[in-house]
């Protein structure tokens, strides 16, 4: 019997052994910037499940979800686009699609993958499946806030002409619109929540613009016309990160530029409602769902403090200090708990967003972004 | 070789048999009315995987999810509390818990289940994981409206007595919170999506109370004072069912009671904005995601119909005839289809939002409820 044993031990192993965890609703991946390997994670279990390498240049990187939250599309400073699948715990599929890029989305059905690049600049459209190049969209310089939109469409705009686009990739052939002239050096963008309204920070101007995207010919239109940089050579790591705009009941919340405070602005009328103080130049602003409160981090060097604020009062809250260089903050879909990376600690820490109390840490190498599955239902995201 | 070749059959089929599907971020539910079953679907093939029956009575029925999205837990008529794995596609747990209810609730954390009985009335509370009862609170009448609040917390109302109660289970024991009396015979009640307000309609007089659950002290407060029944024998089956009520930017929407219309109201101001006449006495109101428009279908016998409308005009842009007893809606998480139950044709339909055009069909037994796993990740759902 004994080559018996050998031949099932030989076959049969890797299925009798312990399989993948295969429920997804509760994973995530954390995305490690130094060494291009994102690290998978179990939310409910506050553990860390297995380390994905070989993802490239991830010292700035995002990525955004399948359908059914089993493939992460992973966005990587060097121009790469990686698949992952959770289940399998792998690389499935890489290309090096540009020489530098800075972020990407996936279309709402799910069957296209876009990346935005600054070099050569334009926008590059992926079939989600198999990673083969379906459309190149040349820009006349760097894309910015490259977003998805309902009915299989994107919307980007360019640094250095100061125009939008948007790509209908629902027919036979991509059909791209041009917007029109936004401002000058759009450097980033963002969609709300409910798709309704596309908004741009201006590098080159005052002011942020917005478009409408709920109209039949959306248009750009400024406003905040006194919202920006004070002097012309300001360091570029002082810029906000739109993706970090919070957007809660009747308000957006935005990091004044340059400057240590936060400000709140009527989702209506598009006026300025507030400000609060801050303890250092906020980097992101994210909402704790079903709650009234924003959680922000800050930019280097006050990156050791995450300051909680209410929303109705504009007042701090709670002011907590979860270690050296606070990076990314991400919020258990229903708003139990906050995760927190810490990159200069190697550790993403896990908080009960009702006590502040610690509920758990993980190890991570440099951890920078933190996405749960979740993310996969929420349109923009 | 032969008996090898046999042994491996023998041991190794069923690891190589088809696994089951394991990704479940695009997977749901339909309950089937009739023959208590629930039907296993994969949104992305649009077809059905599997049917689990023995769910007892679910002529009237809902269902919530885990947070990893793996179990469901069904609440039936009968008083049935029954878990679902949908990656095993079986029953692993019931409980017959009461002799008649309504729905329920999982805290946000996915630790605790409660529901909402008539009879006997009161709320019970349920360990997630061995549907053990850990909590018996009894009420002097049935239970109406219960949600889940963030921190471990559940809120519901009592129809005989006209009082709400807070109930608090992240401690040592449950602490339960008397909300005061909130109008005469509340039938219903939802909880908005970001659990800001609870909102509870009025069978006994007329107007809708809310409560703001921000507030160190939620207290109740009357709005739409004239809202409700015109006659005092106003037949049950034309009330409106709050959780088809919608909350749209700025606005919430709500069925005129015993009227053809749709009643808008300023979620901020708690003011009427305006009414919509539409073909039947509507049932449910839902919002399209990503989108300005709410889907609405109606009370026998005018309920083979689906009307379409934009929340910025309140006009009807759509009307669609699905089939014979449209009785549920459900989106993809991001917008882009719409899932339809059509109980007498015994289908479930898939439409396009942007097109209207119908993408797919699946033959179901008597359909009732969709429930995508998406909503493991919202507040309230």
């Amino acid at each position: 019997m004994k080559h018996l044993v050998v031949a099932l031990a030989l076959f049969a192993a890797p299925a009798v052994a312990d399989s993948p965890c295969c429920a997804t609703g509760d994973l995530g991946l954390v995305v490690e910037r130094a060494t291009g390997s994102v690290l998978l994670i179990d939310r409910s279990e506050r553990s860390a499940l297995a380390r994905i390498e070989g993802l490239g240049d991830l010292s700035h990187a995002s990525l955004t979800y399948s359908p059914d939250e089993r493939f992460a599309y992973v966005f990587g400073r060097d121009g790469g686009l990686t698949k992952v699948d959770l289940l399998e715990r792998l690389v499935v599929g890489r290309t090096i699609q540009a020489g530098n890029s800075i972020g990407g989305a996936i279309s709402d059905d799910g069957e296209l993958v876009a990346v935005s690049n600054y070099s050569p600049g334009g926008v590059k459209v992926f079939d989600a499946e198999t990673l083969e190049l379906v459309a190149d969209i040349p820009a006349a310089g760097k894309t910015i806030g490259l977003a998805d939109l309902p009915g299989r469409r994107f919307i980007w705009a360019v640094w250095d002409t100061g125009h939008a686009y948007l790509g209908d990739f629902s027919g036979e052939g991509p059909v791209i619109t041009d917007l029109g002239h936004i401002g000058t050096n759009p450097f980033d963008a963002v969609v709300t929540d409910d798709a309704h309204t596309y908004l741009i920070g201006l590098f080159g101007e005052k002011g942020v613009t917005a478009i409408d995207l709920w109209d039949k010919e959306p248009k750009p239109v400024r406003f905040l016309k006194d919202y920006g940089k004070k002097e012309e050579d300001m360091p570029v790591y002082k810029m906000p990160h739109l993706q970090g705009w919070a957007f809660t009941e009747g308000q957006f919340v935005l990091p004044a530029v340059g400057q240590h405070e936060l400000l709140w602005v009527d989702r209506e009328t598009l006026e300025e409602k507030g400000r609060t103080a801050m303890h250092g130049q906020p980097v992101f602003i994210i909402a704790q769902p079903a709650s009234p409160y924003v959680w922000v981090n800050f930019a280097t060097p006050r990156n050791g403090v995450v300051q909680v604020v209410d929303s109705r009062t504009h007042e701090v809250v709670k002011t907590l200090e979860p270690g050296k260089a606070v990076l990314h903050m991400e919020f258990a879909p229903r708003g139990a708990e906050v995760w927190v990376s810490v990159r200069d600690d190697n550790k993403v820490l896990v908080y009960d967003t009702r006590s502040f109390e610690k509920k758990g840490e993980i190890e991570a190498q440099a951890p920078s972004g933190i996405f749960f599955t979740a993310r996969a239902h929420q349109p923009g995201l």
